[in-house]
């Protein structure tokens, strides 16, 4: 440990936040954030693309974005737009595409060319965190749209935008995660994403989708992207850490010429980490198809066993989202059970999970809910992590009564 | 090419930038930026480290951070421990370095937590460009410090504390690049380090090191850092693009605890790039003295052949600053040779360099000077690439008079 003392911490600017605590280390039943399935990184295979690939291009590295400019290595964007053409339905090439330091790059280059403090956003209700806190660091007002177990309700977002439209207000972007929505694991029905097209076409509403879990989905039967349905009025971000891993700071942004350029002029970070690109090419461009099949028959799995332990500890009060995809299910406890309470206990037993106050627009609409990941932990530590996740709950709040786990509706993620 | 147009681009944020220019290539002589030298990429050593180290490590890149914390990958903190105590004098170990995605994000979060606009820095009155144009946008002064061939003029520099103290102006910090400074390649020696420090402390301006270049010094006679002299008083940052590569985003900083908890719980990114860091660290640490040992032998094999081209093809009316390290050399045409004026028609002949006016902290105090990168071309480039500017200078300025590469005195680098 460092006894360093700097002498100007005085001299620090006003309104930081506080600073981090030294890190202490995984928790033993880590259901937060993004993590992945280690036992799912096809560890030989990315050795031997790594290798490969180094010894073929490794003397670009010592150019700048390896000599092909800003947008990032040409053989990442050229199975990027390979793989959104083929499996998003977008008609894209390589040109279109720029390679960020994962998506929370590619949101803070949005928010950077659109967004001035007390514009207002829309997002669904609950949403990603990180979009969250970026918003309200920069002072906007995010205003929530409903969403069902098909994501958005068209007929709602209709409603609000004409009602923003009578107090003058024009939102800067809609966010919307249409393909495995994050935290409620839904898919965007075709129809609702047309009328989503129409509608903000209407009210002159940019969308920001974000597809960072759409390689994941259980049936593989997802619509197409909104960017596929209308490019004109879609700026269009995905990622790697979910289909390979999210160690790899690798996600990309797509979108037309007159985007692309502003956000180039404001990459001033010297490009992407270039290996990570290389590696990840590399291994997918002949491996991907077979890598999602074995990862999400692995999640599916994990998730089966989340459904059932969650369905045996904490009966049938606690409703799980079961989601179409991806690697979190959205667990709904009775009101009045509120999750902030069970932080602290929980982190004392192992325990850590994404509360759902940190998901939501509106203050106070999801005090009773959380995030499970259950791509990191092995199906062992999701049935002990549930079993001890709801004693501390009974122990805190009382929930769930003793008893609950006796007459359970079996129930399974659609497949 | 794309052709979608975005719909919306009337609603960007006022006081952006000027987009970026669709990319064309990289020009045939290209002494700009900080390329390296391809030929010097250990590709065979680096495939195999890449191998090796995701063969034993890689599951972790299904966990951010790979599980190591915010800090970055533990196998490089322990190299660069290990490398910044023995070449740099530094007393730290893995705990008090923080890997960064390029140095440049290092400079972003020491701005982010010191800055706010019309605060005033200090820096060498020539200096990195990157650092100028991130003042500037957040409207930030810098009052440059004259240098001479040893660096920092501590006498010049003592007056103008003195003089910013009478004003009520109390810097934020005194950004400086002590070894092998950027871009007039000087060594700060011994002495003038244990003076800028005091200096420092009486005047408590905090010290922002950049020792990017300090690993390629020639004479490896480089004294300690500033930070290895006064750890309370330095924010020390540095970077592997020069020693390795720049397309691996790798820099690091280090400084006490209060200043890490601070900057990390701004480095909202997920993290540097995993495998980047990882095939770094691998191949670094077995391989560093042997690599840098090589890439200074041809650095030094260019730099004379850049030393014998000027000299041959400007004359002594020409002076180039021959540096003691690192890939640049610094020339300053004569007076009223305006470098501005070559930058369009030199980019027509395939030829570009870093303008003077870049590096300068005054308006006006660099017109007639530039920078030459001299690590990406080959040696024949170099000659070809100067005479070749030559020409353009002369069909430009009438500088050089044709027949001053006659009678040129011969100068080498100091060894």
């Amino acid at each position: 440990m460092a006894s360093v003392k700097f002498r100007y911490v005085s001299r620090f600017r006003g309104g930081l936040p506080p600073g981090a605590a030294r890190f202490g280390g995984m928790p033993k039943f880590n259901f937060t954030g993004g993590h992945n399935d280690p036992h799912m990184i096809p560890v030989d295979a990315l050795a031997a693309a790594a290798s490969s690939v180094i010894k073929r291009h490794g003397s670009l590295l010592a150019i700048y974005n390896l000599g092909q400019g800003p947008l990032g290595y040409l053989g990442l964007r050229e199975f990027l737009a390979s793989k959104l053409t083929g499996t998003r339905g977008m008609s894209v090439t390589a040109d279109d595409i720029l390679i960020t330091s994962g998506s929370l790059q590619g949101i803070d280059f949005v928010n950077e060319i659109l967004l001035e403090p007390g514009d207002t956003i829309l997002a669904e209700e609950f949403t990603y965190s990180s979009v969250l806190t970026r918003a309200k660091k920069r002072g906007i007002s995010v205003v929530p749209v409903p969403v069902d177990g098909d994501g958005l309700r068209i007929d709602q977002l209709e409603a609000i935008l004409s009602d923003l439209k009578a107090k003058g207000v024009k939102p800067k972007y809609l966010y919307t995660i249409p393909t495995i929505q994050n935290p409620t694991g839904s898919i965007l029905p075709l129809e609702r994403r047309l009328s989503l097209i129409q509608l903000a076409k209407t009210h002159e509403v940019p969308i920001f989708e974000d597809e960072c879990y759409a390689d994941i989905v259980w049936a593989d039967d997802a619509p197409p992207a909104l960017y596929a349905i209308d490019p004109t009025q879609v700026i269009h971000i995905g990622s790697l850490s979910k289909s390979l891993a999210p160690a790899l700071r690798l996600g990309y942004l797509v979108a037309g010429w007159e985007v692309l350029s502003q956000i180039i002029a404001l990459k001033t970070d010297g490009g992407t980490g270039a290996i990570d690109q290389m590696v990840a090419a590399e291994y997918f461009s002949t491996h991907f198809d077979t890598h999602i099949r074995k990862l999400k028959s692995g999640l599916l799995r994990k998730l089966e066993t989340l459904v059932k332990a969650v369905d045996r500890e904490f009966g049938t009060d606690a409703e799980l989202t079961v989601p179409k995809g991806g690697i979190f299910a959205w667990l709904k406890f009775p009101e009045g059970v509120k999750v902030s309470s069970l932080t602290a206990p929980s982190a004392e037993s192992g325990i850590a999970f994404n509360p759902g106050p940190e998901w939501a627009c509106a203050a106070g609409s999801a005090d009773n809910m959380l995030r499970l990941c259950f791509a990191l932990t092995t199906e062992a530590e999701i049935e002990e992590g549930m079993r001890e996740l709801a004693r501390v709950c009974f122990e805190t709040t009382g929930f769930p009564r003793r008893g609950d786990n006796r007459a359970r509706i079996e129930r399974k993620p659609d497949k």
